[in-house]
C-alpha cells in the first residue's frame, strides 16, 4: 500500500480543498490560534468554542471534531462529553489527542474513558501512548522524529518532517486537527490519518528549507500548508511499511 | 463625502497616534494576542481581562471598548454586562462584534440584547447581519470582499483589502478593536468606522504585496499597521458611495 | 561584578541548554503561546495548565514556576495558591510577575500577598513597582527602556534591548518565564535574573536588526533566542552598575 499511497494522499488533499470541511476543535487554550490558522491555511474551516451552552450547536454544524486534553478543566471536560453525545448521535468522525496525559494522572484516566467512546483516530507521542490501552478499532498515530500510523496489524511510517516542528508549540495539536479535516472527506480512517500526517510532514519539510529558526518556521509552515499541491506530495513522500 | 474622506481618515490616524487611546477588549480567547498586537502596532494600548472582579476597573480606565462574542461563556456574558454598565455610566463609545452568532441561537439572542444597549458601531459579516435587527442609531460595518459602512440612508463601500485576510484567524476581530480605537478619538461614529476600515484595508493591501501565504501575511500586516502613514492612505484609498 | 558578568551569563545559558529545565507557567491567557514558544526557543520545556485539579502535578514535575497575574480570575487565583504550596514544599524557585496590577486594586492586593510567600524574583515595570513593597529577600527586576536588577544594595542595569519589544504583547511576560528558566539552573537569584535579562536584551537587539516592524520582530526574536550563543552575549553585553 505504501507504493500508491502518495497519489491517494494527494487526491485526498484536493478533495478536502473542494469540500472545505468544518472542523470543531475542543482545544487547549494555548494553541487555539495556530490550530485555527493551520486549518484555514490547509483549506478547512475551524471553530473553537468550548462553552457548554454552545458546543452542541457548533459540533452539529461541523463535519469532524478534534478533542485535545491540554489545559483541561471541569468546563472543558463537560463540553467534551456534550460534544461526543452530538458526534455519536450524528455519526461524525472525531480525533482524540490526549496531550500531556503523562503529566497528569486524572487526564490519563479521562483519556482512557474517552477511548471507550470510539474516536476514529488517536494522535499522541510515545510517552502518552504507553499509558493508554488503544482498542483495535482506533487508528493510532504516534508522532515523533518519524510518524507511525497503526491499526491492528496494519502500519506505516512517515519519514517526512522537520526538527523545528518540535520547537513550535501547537504543531502536534494542529496535526490532530488536520487528521480530523481529512476524516471529514475520507471514511477509511487509516488512510485519512496517513494522508494528513504526510501533508503535515511535507509542509514542515518545505518550511524548514527557508526558516532561520522556530520563529520564522511557523509562518513558513502555514504558507506551505496553504500552497502545497499534489506534485510536492508525490515527489517528496517518504512512506515505509513500519517495523516497530 | 467620499471625495475628501481619505484625507479625513489620514488625519484621524495621526490623531489616534498622538492620543494612544486605551482600548479594552472583551475578546474571544482564540485571538486575544493578535488583537492586542494589532492595536499596539497601530498606536493604541490594549487590555484584555474578562474577570468579573476586574473588568469594571479596566473599562473605567479605557477610552473605548470592544465586545466580541466568540467563545462565549457565562463568565464572559457576566463580564460584558458589567463592562456595559461602566461604559454607559461614563458615556464611552463601544463596538459590538457578534462573532459567529449564526452558529449559535443563544449567541444571536444575546447579540440582539446587546444591540439595545447602544453600541456606537456593530461589525459583522453578511450571515451575521441578516440575523440581527440593527437600530438606526448604530453604525453597521459589514465586512467581506468589500467592506460596507452604513447608518440609516448613509453608506460607503471600502474596496481596499486583500484576500489573505480571510485566511488569518482574528483579522475580523481586530477590525472591531481598531474601530473602537478610532471611536476614542472621533465622535462621529460613521466617520470613525470608515476611517478604521480604510486603514485596515490599505494595511492589508500593503501586506499582501510581500506575503507568500497566510503565515507571512500576518506579521506583514502588523508591520504595515505600524508603518502606514497619511500618504499611503490618501494614495491608495478606494472608497465609493455604496449601492447595496 | 559587571566586569566578568557577561561571561558568567554566557556560561549559564550553556548550562540551561544542557539541562533543558521544565518551567511551569501560570500565565495570562493572552500570551500563553508566545511564552511557550520563547521558552522552547531558548532551550527550556514549557507547561501551562492552570486547572486546579492538575496544577500540583505539573508543578511537582517542573524545575521552576512563573506566576503572572494578567487576566486573573478566581480559578487562577486558586491554582496559584495550590502551585505555591507545591513549590514551597519542594523548595523550587519561582518568579512573580504582577502584570498590570496598577490597573486593578484587587490584583495589587493579591500581588502583595504573594510577595510574602517568597518568590526568588519579582519582574515588573516602573508603575507596578511603586505600588508594591518588595522584601530584601526578593530580587527585583524592573523592565523598561533599560532593565534594572536589584536586591538590597546590589544593583545592575542592562542597557541591551530594542524599542520594538514594547510593541509586541507578551515579551515582558516571556522575560518573567525566562528568569524562571535561569533560576532552575542557578541558585544565586540575582545572577540568574541578570543573565536572563541580558540574554533577552541581546536577542531583542539581534532581532531588531532585521525586523521591519513589530510583526516581523516577533519571529526574529524567537529565532534569535534559539540561535544566540556565548559569543554574541559577551560581545554585545552592556551591563553597568546602576545609579537609580
Amino acid at each position: 500500500m505504501s507504493g500508491d499511497f502518495p497519489e491517494q494522499a494527494a487526491e485526498m488533499l484536493q478533495r478536502l480543498r473542494g469540500a472545505t470541511p468544518r472542523v470543531h476543535c475542543l482545544m487547549n487554550t494555548v494553541v487555539q490560534k495556530p490550530v485555527a490558522d493551520g486549518l484555514s491555511a490547509l483549506g478547512a474551516i475551524p471553530s473553537m468554542t468550548s462553552s457548554v451552552d454552545e458546543v452542541s450547536g457548533f459540533v452539529a454544524k461541523a463535519d469532524a471534531l478534534v478533542v485535545n486534553l491540554g489545559t483541561l478543566d471541569d468546563q472543558r471536560r463537560q463540553a467534551i462529553r456534550l460534544a461526543l453525545d452530538t458526534v455519536q448521535d450524528k455519526a461524525k468522525p472525531w480525533v482524540l489527542d490526549p496531550a500531556h496525559c503523562d503529566y497528569s494522572p486524572p487526564r490519563a484516566t479521562f483519556a482512557q474513558e474517552l477511548l471507550a467512546r470510539g474516536p476514529a483516530v488517536m494522535r499522541a507521542n510515545a510517552s502518552e501512548f504507553v499509558l493508554l490501552s488503544v482498542p483495535d478499532t482506533v487508528v493510532g498515530v504516534r508522532t515523533g522524529a518519524s510518524d507511525l500510523v497503526r491499526q491492528g496489524e496494519r502500519s506505516l511510517a512517515i519519514e517526512n518532517g522537520h526538527a523545528l516542528t518540535a520547537k513550535v508549540t501547537g504543531t502536534g495539536c494542529l496535526s490532530g486537527a488536520i487528521i480530523a479535516a481529512f476524516l471529514a472527506v475520507e471514511r477509511d480512517a487509516f488512510q485519512a490519518a496517513t494522508a494528513a500526517m504526510l501533508v503535515v510532514g511535507v509542509a514542515a519539510e518545505i518550511a524548514g528549507e527557508t526558516a532561520h529558526g522556530p520563529g520564522s518556521f511557523e509562518p513558513a509552515f502555514l504558507d506551505a500548508l496553504d500552497r502545497i499541491g499534489p506534485a510536492e506530495i508525490t515527489k517528496r513522500a517518504r512512506v515505509a511499511h513500519a517495523q516497530d
